[in-house]
């Protein structure tokens, strides 16, 4: 296999374009897609599929994450016999979004230190990062995801947790003679997979629909809790003083959500994969 | 045309699943197969792709867009009829992340007072958003796009202004007699599609290709600028006192970038979506 038409398949995936990848790469654009020609005829499948952006075909998929453990280990090596003065790796890796916006934050810091690697994040949910991890798009995850996706080893971070919350406003406005009215009181969710307010009403038995607001955005998540649009399960991590300071009340004392996260990351004798799982699990500290 | 049928069309696309959407609809989950598929025979065509999560097919989407016109005028109607008592609708709107960060926030707290509607945001860059109001996703977007979408009506809201900034930690280190080596500077990214930074470089002849990390959220790309990790283009709205208090430090005193942002929304007369537009136009006044 040739290393130049590998370079130029997770060029145009990563860019999007074959215009964008050429710019990267130095090389004109039919040169691109000369090299992306080769290297589907040499193995007789197509790799890539054409649109806006372009994506990995399932093959392709698989050149991919070779390609990007092959592109790890060269420039580490290329590293080392150039005594430091390479040009840098990227360190694709995938985060969800609650931890990106708390413990996760400590992991930027270290990387402003790196000087033979740049950060590539993507913030997706559980299931989108094991797909990510499979096809190679990122090299290592942090994820609820326990079982180790194929040619991944796993080590838990600890849990986040998630309290439920509202403004003392709002809950007193659902509060009567029997208690909170949850059935009544607006609730705000994270997205459509997110769970975790409707686990917290099954279990305590209701069967209603409360009004339901949608905001896909941690931040915006707690802006929108503490705004008074409904009641949310917030990261204990993100309260900061909410609590203390009485702009935000928990709605029932002892109920909580834990959320165990994992450290998926690529089995590769790789020192900087090593150097973000240190540092990953560093931060993760603040989690229980 | 059946509303009953519509109405399953829409909440198995919004929840994904067939399950998901029965529950909303307190019905069977064979219920809600057996109304799409009424509505696939009466119009000859297949509405919804199966899948995890279900997706409108092309004729589904022109039918979805039309069934939450519908559903907007019918509880419009309804709430009016009943006095104020009626259920919520849902009011699905596009907002890009920079302005949900930043100076959209008050709506969320216009919102809270709002009892006859839930908010349901979805975070998009342009052209998604383009794409959504197309499809009916959503009935109102905050968006780039000047050319207004077939249906809707558009209204500037103003400018975002960016500043290209970094720590002075990371300025010093990257300064040299010759100014600030643009070359060498690690630059911080939102996302592939982020040009912003690129089309600053490009301006002042920069040619070649700076380190460059990626973090895929705003909060996350200040913190990443805050920590050292690189330089950004960030909105001046979002920056607070880092200015002041030298946390930051602007790299060029005159360069910034202006994004003219839109109120693209449905044609349609409707109290709410006046309501909101009212309330987006209110909170985008801190927009130069």
């Amino acid at each position: 296999m040739n290393f130049e038409h590998l370079r130029a398949l997770s060029a145009v995936v990563e860019e999007g374009t074959f215009e964008a990848a050429a710019d990267r790469l130095h090389i004109s654009p039919s040169a691109v897609s000369q090299r992306i020609k080769a290297l589907e005829n040499a193995e007789g499948q197509i790799m890539v599929r054409r649109g806006a952006p372009c994506t990995p075909t399932e093959p392709g998929a698989v050149l991919l994450r070779m390609a990007r453990q092959v592109q790890l280990l060269e420039s580490e090596a290329r590293h080392t016999l150039a005594g430091g003065s390479s040009t840098r790796a990227t360190t694709p890796v995938a985060v969800n979004a609650d931890s990106l916006a708390t413990w996760f934050l400590p992991v930027l810091s270290d990387a402003a230190g790196w000087t033979d690697s740049t950060l590539d994040l993507h913030v997706e949910d559980q299931d989108h990062s094991a797909r990510l991890l499979r096809s190679g798009d990122v090299i290592a995850a942090v994820t609820a995801e326990p079982a180790p996706v194929n040619g991944c080893r796993v080590q838990p971070l600890g849990a986040m947790r998630y309290l439920p919350v509202a403004t003392p406003e709002l809950r007193e406005r659902f509060t009567g003679a029997g208690g909170i009215d949850w059935e009544a009181m607006p609730v705000v969710r994270f997205n459509a997979k997110d769970e975790l307010q409707r686990r917290f009403l099954r279990v305590r038995g209701t069967t209603g629909d409360p009004p339901r607001h949608t905001v896909p955005s941690s931040e915006a998540f707690l802006a929108a809790v503490r705004a008074g649009l409904g009641w949310g399960m917030l990261p204990e991590l993100q309260l900061g003083t909410d609590l203390d300071d009485g702009a935000l009340v928990l709605l029932d004392g002892r109920a909580h959500e834990d959320v165990l996260l994992y450290w998926q990351a690529w089995k590769l004798d790789s020192e900087r994969l090593e150097r973000i799982g240190a540092s990953v699990r560093r931060a993760a500290r603040h989690l229980r």
